[in-house]
């Protein structure tokens, strides 16, 4: 997947339900040419979101073709129904991208490719529908290189799952590289792995490859950078999806770890029987159980306040959470990420000397 | 799965290269009726391995199907190549046993259903062709039901992978059978559900799933035993297996943990760079990681003393060991799994009440 000029797909739920088109718009490099709403087609992406680049907010995809004078490499697909499935009414459009030499990106649970009717049409065109939830064959067993790649490697770990670390991570990435530091986010979700254009969804993928799944992409791209932000998955705690932040932590064997947590849960998310633990003990959870695979250590914390009231309480929230962390922390949207990547560099991550372990402060 | 009346095939590597056969043999519920192993064809069973119910040695499925006057379900593929593959001189004894009404269950790699030859011939014959290693299609994401099983749940958690995980779950099942316990193997991985004849293979199932997995074996057979004995898989801090671990410790809601080990064993299996912890760190880390999702205690250790010199070697070995989990331990095929039950009954597990958490010792 390497898209330059992408239209995205959002009917009926542009922007407030729709989480990947939002996330491409915001932290994608692909210039999005054109948003797919038929519910508000005149509107500017801007009139909604006024913190990303502009785009026309169209009918159908030929719509979005011709707002684009045709030059568009992909149609992604930016909504997920409950469930997952693909909603009929998007057909046309999807057709209408195949048929103009576009390649269709999605993160349903429902696969294009297994979409008769679908496959048979890229195939005439030359086009590839990309199932980013589909793990690539060729994933095995982790050996240990992810020690081995030249590049720093911060991961964020949570407290929970919906907490936001994709978000801390992209932000991460993004103030990082403010700061001159060669830094790459490295997608383990679907969404992230469609802001990002590659990356293996870690979820999807069988146990036994979790862990290798995060070390073949360290390994791909860790000579090309300086800093690697890998996002977690889930919580080490959590009743159902604990096997996939286990396997990321082990597999990426990062050298410093971003906290993450939701000012005011108390409870796992849909799972309200089980209570989270105190937030100081998630460090020391974390620190443990990584390690005899790699010693590291929680070097800052990033609490989403989305659902706190306003600044001051905000402020109140975080100040309160580096306090129970015990390391520097801050809101990655409401205050950036700026104080993350300083704690980092102070642990001496991120460094631009190409070694792992360097002394402190290197940047 | 039911087969009451097998043959296993095993040639050229009965018995010391057929890890699966003799568990079959060991362990199993269903009768050995004859072992393929062309190599030792005309031999016994008993003329190798003492301990296990006798059967003959044959050349062929023909010869094994004649022997048991042609009463058989089902050819067992007792052997697994580096690999998985599938070995083309097996072919014949496969297609053997289809045209003779049997089923055909594999562990391998290779999955007998993709062969189109034999998935053919099996649908001619309203044969099953059972592959172990090919999760169900409906498993799904852990609910927390685990805890609401009426049996208690006893895992084996090891320090390592191949520490004997799988023979210490099946010993302590034997030896809780012997005080009168309704004790159940639940098994997480190709050979015991192969022993076992049902189960989820957890390493192959995907991440997300890897407890839901679990669960959803407890709570299909929890209603019918006292005590469920869940073969544990991998280690906690394996650099590539971790995650299945995890994923099993959260699904399973245990109420006990029994610590496996292999003596001598200090680092990792084939991952050598990377140094096991102190043993007295994996009970405080297993109940550490558990606890969030389900309080439970490492109430006994397993130690696999195979590789020491002799018996009082090893009876130093265990002494040295239960020092350092500090709960009681055995070698529980040399000295058998007894020492475990009573320890899982001193911790109030597996009485005969239907209840959980209820008071010690009510066996």
């Amino acid at each position: 997947m390497d898209h330059e000029r992408i239209a995205v797909l959002a009917h009926e739920k542009f922007p407030d339900r729709a989480k990947t088109a939002l996330g491409v718009l915001r932290y994608g490099d692909q210039e999005v040419c054109g948003v797919l709403d038929r519910d508000r087609a005149g509107d500017r992406v801007r009139d909604h979101v006024p913190d990303v680049a502009d785009a026309p907010i169209v009918e159908s995809f030929a719509d979005a073709h011709a707002a684009a004078d045709g030059d568009l490499d992909a149609l992604y697909i930016g909504i997920a129904p409950i469930g997952g499935g693909f909603d009929e009414s998007w057909r046309a459009d999807v057709e209408d991208a195949i048929e103009a030499g576009c390649d269709v990106v999605s993160g349903l649970h429902y696969f294009l490719n297994e979409d008769d009717e679908l496959a048979a049409l890229a195939d005439d065109h030359g086009v590839d529908l990309v199932d980013v939830r589909e793990p690539d064959d060729d994933l095995t067993v982790a050996t240990g290189a992810s020690g081995d790649v030249d590049a720093d490697v911060l991961l964020t770990v949570g407290t929970d799952c919906s907490v936001g670390k994709m978000t801390a991570s992209l932000e991460i990435v993004a103030a990082a590289r403010e700061r001159g530091i060669d830094a790459a986010f490295v997608p383990t979700g679907q969404t992230g792995i469609m802001i990002a254009g590659w990356g293996n969804p870690i979820d999807r993928v069988v146990a036994d490859f979790a862990a290798g799944a995060v070390e073949e992409m360290l390994v791909a791209v860790g000579d090309d950078h300086d800093l690697l932000v890998v996002e977690g998955q889930g919580s080490i705690v959590h009743p159902a999806y604990s096997a996939v932040t286990c396997g990321i932590l082990h597999g990426s064997m990062a050298d410093g770890l971003v906290l993450c947590h939701a000012a005011g849960r108390e409870a796992v998310h849909g799972y309200e029987s089980f209570d989270l633990p105190p937030i100081a003990d998630y460090v020391d959870r974390y620190e443990d159980l990584a390690a005899p695979v790699r010693e590291t250590s929680v070097v800052a914390g990033a609490l989403n306040t989305k659902d706190v009231a306003d600044d001051e309480a905000a402020t109140e929230a975080v100040a309160s959470f580096a306090d129970e962390t015990g390391v520097p922390a801050t809101d990655p949207v409401r205050h950036g990420a700026g104080a993350i990547v300083d704690a980092a560099l102070d642990a001496g991550l991120g460094g631009s000397d190409g070694q792992r372990e360097s002394e402190a402060n290197a940047e």
